[in-house]
């Protein structure tokens, strides 16, 4: 049985305790948070111990670390664990700015130490399908990727001012799926961006509804559109199109059965929130990080390298936005 | 250009009326009907001569009879054909007796003119899809056949009381299919019925929700649900299952896109009646029948004979359903 | 922690165990098997003590038993559970001939004993969300019911021999589903089968293929289709037709997206078999077996009354398709 | 009956002759096309007079032109028009530079005449349907504006080279469907291309593959996604997403029936081509013309000015491919 700290008591914390709690192969080591309270009824509803310091939650019972505290800790909670010598599966972004998140990369690099971005959309069955899909061939030449977030409600002016923004909080997970679909980084990206739904966030130079476009060095073309708002449910879609054909998530209906009636053919709507649509996501991740640590294998985990290539293009999309003009990206390794 | 008689100016024959009317092969000659002014009003409307004897549509003057009269007065009004040599297109039923439906069969026969049953939905691309699909042996083996059939509004009960009831009216459509698909004629049936939407009906010894089981020589089981109330419009469905798959039809939607609401995703209804759902069938029809006229080939159209025998399956269903017990159907050739 | 025994090491059996080997209140407490190595493999997967004896497997710590073993031996091993007052969960059917079931109906009610039916479906989604739509008269007044179940492969001639046949094996579970969402029972029924897939069934009298039609008290009429044959996947549906609309499960595909190429549009199959499209049904069952244990309650419990009645009417549709005639079922209380 | 001239014998005329042709009110009275053998093949399937140069075309025996000829001679034509007073439909763009095209909408305000654009797309039930919907305010103040248009095959090398090019030929009827339906002009444009298909294109400056985001007025933000491949059909979409719900149209398959086998369930494909999907809307587009000319209102025709802002748009879309960079454009009246 792993012995697995969670760091961040919040919500995410909260899905990671529970299904650690449920996992047969872990159970619960520490709950570690500023917040003493939320720490203990964290730990009291699904074991582990509360503490109050990081330092407490890497001793030698721990065989493993989730960060999910708020963004401006990562990277410290992250270079604890680099000192401790243990794994980490770390929520995004990696460090609440590029160099942090860069050394970390390299830190993690020359210890050799297991540890993985919580990429948790690459485990849903369908971009998972599609990567395979396109990987065998099944569309030909790839020529463009078309992806749709949109979630039912937007976090609070006062979440905003100190989180990544609309690119970065949810931007980030979809440049990391077409990463991972097409194994290229773009090499052009463009955004636009409005505050919609909250005029206020224009005002610390937020938005909440955005387009990006990018190119990918093979010439594929892709398409972003993201918003905050979506009274209809969790909206989220991707399709790849190709030489010889297409491939398209489905917008599966959260209900079992269709009415009809003299008004029309009704379904249920789809999820209501992202937590409906993807919590099965953070159980398969749980399974691969902790495969990881017993394994030292890392397949399958996704690399803080990609987290940190993420987090680079959601800047990139940021200042895009913010400057009305393309930015032109220098090829990587 | 053909110059065709209508016989009958009510429902049927307005859509035949309209349909002549706008044909590139054929005008109207006469409108025949009982009642004066209906035929003038037709006739006014879509060309033709109003007359009021079937001996006034059936003179050289004319290439071909569509028979849409009351049922009562179909038996005539095909005799009447026959003895002019005109070809005609009867609708359901070919006689109101049995009887009389053989001895035009035969009369036709003999004689070797282009005569058809109005089975329209032989025409509908879903039904004759479904026909070449199983004759390909895309499904190998045929098992079972479902046909749904509910309409959005029952008859009144003086209709009702002349007409062939639900297995006549309705059922016969899809007995007919059901020999046409297969190429076999059933030998046992069993019918259920019951007057759930006016119970009047019951009083006529009628019923307007019906299910019929039926074999078939090979051992295909079918099953016909039938009923004259649909809330949500003209719901008609047909599948076939075989040993190496299924064909299914498809309820399309008869609006154009898809709205999605807290409430759920809803498409606008089937469509309101049969005769939206099946109004490109009538045109089809037409074209089947001038050409039969024309070449004095039959390819497509449904025959007499094949009139004669749906009519013999509904009498068989209205007869079960009556007794509540099945009918043995001797194997015809 | 409820200590549960199960009853028979076969397919069903099985899964039983794996789900009570995962549940948070419960664990295996003994696996009995006539057949010693198939307890014992079992037990070494799962845990629990394999016995070979039902006296060994009801003793004083045992909370209640799960009865998965073959149908000859279900009224044997409810009656031991009766003797030693021990809560169970039977497989269908409740005995292998109704009277043996009665005495056994009659049994639990004198000792008031918590026991129940294990009719899965009534816990999938789909079929409880359309009972309580039809319970708040989301369509009026109910008029037809449509259901089908065609399954992916037919069990073995041995197999049937033995069984309840394609009337008992299957239907039961449909005429349960149909007793459960109207609160009627049928007062006519019509079956109509063949041997199709395996014609050798028709040397011991039974079918694989077969139609039933029924009537309920408020004159309902109902259908099924079953087939043991579905080369596409598991594929059962269910629709309830009133006087103001429609409601109609759906045939959800497996598979997570669609495919577009010059071929058409493919989404991937059905299920492949009954247990993916109803695994999930079986858990529920054990969470609310073990609430009725834990509360005496028996709230959504399928009674053995119920188990007892469908199996009446799955006897009651064999002799129907035997005899050729339908059976008229005198209204019970 | 209305006289109407077709200009330009190619795959376009042919479709408004067979049209006109078939229509009620309507009948060709010259064909034009300064290739004789092409326009006297098109007037003797059709009717009507070949002539070859576009004076022959618009004298007092006609009541209307429609100009289906090649790009370059647009301009000429619908001066010739004017200079005769006759009403035209004018298939875009308008002429080929934008000076020359602001100069005929001018023209044609001055003189008062009617003349339209055959923005076909308008005419389609879904485009249209949506249209009705948002006005009608079923999804509240709209935020952002979805577009896909896939073409089974792109144009030749050599027709790319005179034409309007990817954002021309098919840019422009999205854009105006942008502009159509919104009632609002772009003030802000972003590019980005690419000559995945037939990589000569690049060497003409021309692409196949395009993203455009456009902001609006009002907030709204807009995204066109354009390809001249898709192997699998025609694939036009568009949705339209407010601050109360969604409005998408749909992906209808082109067949009638679904297969189900082992390999899934497979719909009949999208239309071939654009003309299968789009067939219906050159019809209408007649109707509304010839309706204008009869009672020189103009409700529903699309103007020569949309015309003009649409062929705007196309060509600031080009510059911004080409420049990569986002174009700024001023407020127009």
């Amino acid at each position: 049985m792993l012995r697995i700290s969670i760091v961040g008591a919040g919500a995410i914390g909260r899905i990671h305790a529970h299904n650690v709690a449920r996992h047969n192969g872990a159970r619960l080591a520490y709950i570690c948070d500023v917040n003493p309270e939320a720490a203990s009824a964290l730990a009291s509803e699904h074991g582990g111990r509360a503490v109050g310091s990081i330092g407490d939650a890497v001793g030698d019972d721990v065989d493993g670390v989730i960060i999910a505290s708020s963004t401006a800790s990562h990277g410290d909670v992250a270079n604890a664990c680099i000192a401790a010598g243990k794994p980490f599966l770390c929520e995004k972004p990696l460090a609440s700015d590029l160099s942090t998140a860069a050394k970390i990369v390299e830190s993690v690099r020359a210890a050799n130490l297991v540890a993985g971005m919580a990429f948790n959309r690459r485990f849903d069955p369908q971009y998972a399908g599609i990567k395979t899909a396109v990987a065998n061939g099944e569309i030909g030449k790839m020529e463009c990727i078309l992806i749709t977030s949109r979630t039912a409600s937007a976090p609070t002016l006062d979440f905003i001012k100190t989180s990544g923004g609309l690119f970065g909080e949810k931007g980030s997970h979809f440049y990391d799926l077409v990463r991972w679909i097409t194994g290229e980084h773009p090499i052009e990206l463009f955004a636009m961006g409005a505050a919609l739904i909250n005029p206020s966030f224009a005002d610390v130079g937020e938005v909440d509804t955005a387009m990006t476009s990018m190119r990918l060095p093979s010439g594929t073309l892709c398409q972003f559109d993201f918003s905050w708002r979506a009274a209809y449910g969790q909206d989220e879609r991707l399709e790849v199109c190709g030489s010889k054909g297409m491939l398209q998530t489905q917008q599966a209906p959260s209900g079992p059965f269709t009415r009809f009636a003299a008004s029309g053919m009704t379904h249920s709507g789809l999820m209501p929130t992202w937590f409906e649509r993807f919590e099965e996501t953070y159980k398969v991740e749980l399974d691969v990080f902790f495969e990881a640590i017993a394994s030292e294998g890392r397949d399958g985990l996704p690399t803080l390298a990609d987290g940190l290539a993420a987090q680079q293009l959601a800047d990139m999309a940021k200042q895009s936005a913010r400057d009305g003009a393309p930015v032109l990206i220098p090829a990587s390794g």
